[in-house]
């Protein structure tokens, strides 16, 4: 059953294997007179990109959007945008061996098992490929966000890599501008802590093996108000969004799981008054209370696993259940975090803009 | 804008106030003939019922729910099934004091933010009472998976309670059957960890303080082949379902963020041949891959924060943002996990009652 | 598959059958701050229930409204308003006859074809006594849409009865207040027609038959703006709403099919100034272009075909098959049309608000 | 707010404006395993084509689909079609003097009232041009309600034009062959009142007018048991679908406006066995009872006005409410019934194909 769109106000719908003619969508609800920025969604795009860095996959895609509606001499006019980007560099014959076997970890088997049988090339519909269309709309959810809002009060939304397996960030989750998250490959921006990331990626790179870890989002600047309970929580929303990605294994906000060490009297965010406006001296509540934003710093934490696909043999079934073995050949990320980044700044983004539209209903 | 309705194919809408005549929903898109027993939905509701034990609250809510259409003759019609649950013991003079004071982390200024008004009087709509709806559509969803397949295979859903602060289960996540997760009122199915949970619970209590904890749900016997990528995955679904739970901090499937520590070749989960079907050696993945089942355990954790109700004075500020202070004078639980065990069952079995359904129109 | 919500940002789900223990709903979407004057509800409940005069049914519904959630202190707090009619007057002996029989024109057979079985007394979910949920409802939404808008164009929907049978209107279709339009307990504006109608109905009651004929809504002082083409259109959500009133087989919008004998030349409107204003001199397009209000009246014609039971013998057959008669025993309108005029209002007043808060989303 | 997509389990989501690079969309929801036929889908596409006759627009379209995912050697794999179709022949100079000023009866002053201003080349988003997507999904619709059935009860949709203006079918509405239809450029399957209709079609574009009409579809073999009341009921959603399409006026289901005319006992639809089914001796129910299907066939009759662009020099108004003059300058058509029937069938069958899926969801 149709699966394939997010948001309510504010929807994305998209379409796309890994090696058809191209992937896309189309973004549906965009208030008209948002002068857009194309050149903003391709740098997204590039920072996606695999082939960045020798951290990531050498795999090269162009990733050229394409806009082909929906905006007009420079301004969006209301109507969807379809947009769609080539797949450029597919390498269909890096899969034949894998048609009939079931890669660990992968939706190969999943898939044969809902749909009876698969597009095998490149993973089909359940390769990473699909998230390039999650970019290109969270790339515009921005600059609506940017301008749907005062220059005084900017909402900004910004992800970092905060963890490689073992090596994490030495201070708590904060706001950080993209350059000093992008100075580094690894997308850390503690570079003392970068550079041991970076070494570890490339150690395990040349065993033929993958790491994990976690990615902090961090949203400022957002308005108090935002979110539809009971079923429509901001985090609920948000949650549906981040787990959509593939890989995630775990989802934090605020004090996460470690937060359930304290006790309420220690745990509890005081309000009090700053200038003209009530804040909390603390953000244990991640910026979201009761399903709705209250102005502070939106903080999620997202765990993603060691990337399936390992350059190494490993041991599986065929369809028939018999034993056989797989060795990723193709171009494979040894840790796929720092191309996440701009994926899971993307998918908040999406959900801010459709909270931000939904919430022009709260009052009469 | 309207955010009161979960799910697609079956679909969960509710209503109600702490302190209104009721609270209650409708259920819609449940099959035809389906055989209801009234008595199940009642005693899950009385697992959710405050004034279990003396780790609860000793509010009383009797909690009797009336079904109002949708069965004849004891099967359901294919039409609606509308229900309440009046509201009975609500002492609103409880709550007078906190009519124009925020109190630490709840919703009061956030749903001031967002509708300019609250009804202040126990919550309201952010009050946990909404979650006593959850719990009847939750069982009708259960009844629905068993009966939709065959007893050698019927699904089932399990939750406990795994952790209160640092008082952890000794043992990884499984499947336990509710008479042992019920036979303590911490609904921890370990005795000697429920033994030292009950001890900190009352002593928190006394302290008038709360703690949080975690809750593990594992469901089994689900089919391979649940979830519909790429934006409706199982577990973008179930996040969604979970995260609009009051007090939910975190969440992992799997492995989870420890997960995260391993290397790939580590991680991956061995597909091997048991009998006539296909299985995985190991269940980091948490029975789903690639957003869809794959017939392993379904394994959810998820983090409950500390309940912010305390009985204790609290620093907070008034609309106006001058500093007053607050405290609890209701009827609060000092933890809420042994509670949230019903409520977990219920937002997994509602999603997976959804994709039951969604999945009949995977094929031809 | 759910099928019992109407709407997007504002959105009814009802519930409910002839003969359970009550209709009801949940409205969600509303915005907070709107002043519920819940005596303007019981009022348009008392316009659509039976027994108001000889033209209908002598069944007695009393249709009390219990308003279960969603309004503080007399307004809305801008969570969903949960509501209940009690099935007050249920006569199921009446219908025992007809268990296994299908009655001609009645959904009997086709519940049976879709669900395996059907609650046969008082046809169920798909008897008219469902939508007095609708009204409830609507009477919302008007209120809403008069709380939205400046007094100085306070938009308004009124209905009447302009055809019973080949009795007819002797003008064309326009704004009728509503006391003209309840002079008559047919609902025709025309004194000299409703006399005539008022005659027939008695007749062809008296002869145990029924009668169908058309009803005209016009909503006045409706915003241009309102419509999200290309397939929420306004048209296209009202379509949908219309048609799922029971009885009906008919819906025009402005010119309709007679406009369709007309040249283009003839058939346009012109656009002139008007004031400050941009007006069209003609409304053959009935208040929406391109799927769009233009400012003009909203003009909608609905044909309701004569009522399927009538108190004759009819021949039949049963669920096996085999020639049965029937005969209607119960108590039923000769003519649905003067109870449907606040059904057709209704509907139109739900699309009418769900648009006036989509339409908020229009433009950055 | 987003308004682009239409169907619950089979999803239709549309771009494109006319003098953009392309119209495209995403259809999803389409079951495993569907072999497609994409030459069946490239016919429909001909049908709706311009310049097909001397009775359309001379306007070249090539309208040569690309269709981008969701098929893998030669079968639909579950997963979301992506298409598009590309914009050849756009003389957006034709246009360019329409820029400031509003076309009587078209969607100018419309989506400036809504978005504040609009792409004006060629009627942007309000253009026809955007139902060629309608009609690949139709067409897609169509092979899988075939193939979802047996051969011994093939789902058939066809269309015909009915009536041009006053010239009508001299017959009731039935179900007539593609081959019949076609048969004629009119697409009105009685050779003798095709030829009428041809030379008033004729005779109208030499005046520089244009003409409007009815179009009728019928379905045949549709199960019983489609459709899903109260809101979705099957006649609703087809009105919804049928509604979005431009320039319709009116719509009826089987007896429509004329069956107000008859009493009860007349109207009604007498069951009877025919062989092992239960079949009704008359249709005047147009197939649909309580909002389901009821095996007979399904017949719609709409109304289309005359096109709104005329050869002749008309008043109207600018953006600024000053008197100007507006003449077509571009190819339109004198008629658009003839390329409406493609159109019709394939709402229909989008419908239809949406219900078949969720009827699935009906029983246990």
């Amino acid at each position: 059953m149709a699966g394939n769109s997010i948001g309510t106000a504010f929807r994305l719908t998209t379409f796309g294997e890994s090696h058809g003619p191209s992937v896309g969508g189309v973004l549906d609800g965009i208030p008209a007179g948002l002068l857009l920025d194309v050149n903003r969604i391709q740098a997204e795009l590039h920072r996606r990109k695999p082939g960045q860095s020798n951290l990531t996959t050498q795999r090269k895609e162009d990733d050229q959007v394409a806009l082909l509606s929906g905006v007009f001499e420079g301004q969006t006019t209301g109507t969807p945008i379809g947009f769609s980007i080539p797949n450029g560099d597919a390498k269909s014959e890096d899969y034949a061996h894998l048609k009939d076997r079931y890669r660990p970890s992968h939706a190969d088997f999943t898939y044969d098992a809902k749909y009876g049988f698969r597009d095998h090339r490149g993973g089909g519909r359940a390769s990473a490929r699909e998230t390039v269309c999650r970019v290109v709309a969270g790339a515009i959810a921005r600059q609506l966000l940017e301008q749907m809002h005062a220059p005084g009060a900017l909402p900004q939304v910004s992800a970092y890599v905060e963890r490689v397996q073992d090596i994490g960030m030495p201070s708590p989750p904060q706001f950080y501008e993209r350059q000093i998250v992008d100075a580094s490959p690894t997308r850390c921006p503690d570079p003392e802590t970068a550079a041991r990331m970076a070494s570890r990626i490339v150690e395990v790179r040349q065993a033929g093996d993958t790491v994990g870890g976690s990615v902090v989002v961090v949203a400022r600047d957002i308005p108090a108000g935002w979110g539809e309970p009971v079923f429509d929580k901001l985090q609920s929303d948000l949650a549906k969004a981040i787990w959509s990605l593939p890989a995630v294994k775990g989802m934090e906000v605020g004090s996460g799981f470690s937060g359930t060490l304290l006790r309420g009297s220690a745990h509890n965010d005081t309000f009090a008054q700053d200038g003209n406006s009530i804040r909390t001296l603390t953000n244990r509540s991640g910026g979201i209370q009761g399903g709705i934003s209250n102005g502070e710093d939106l903080v999620l934490r997202v765990a993603f696993k060691p990337v399936a696909t390992i350059a190494q043999s490993q041991d599986t079934v065929n369809q028939s259940g018999e034993p056989v073995q797989v060795k990723g050949k193709g171009r494979h990320d040894p840790c796929v975090l720092p191309r996440a980044v701009p994926l899971v700044e993307a998918m908040v983004l999406l959900v801010l803009a459709d909270h931000a539209l939904r919430q022009r209903s709260a009052r009469l």
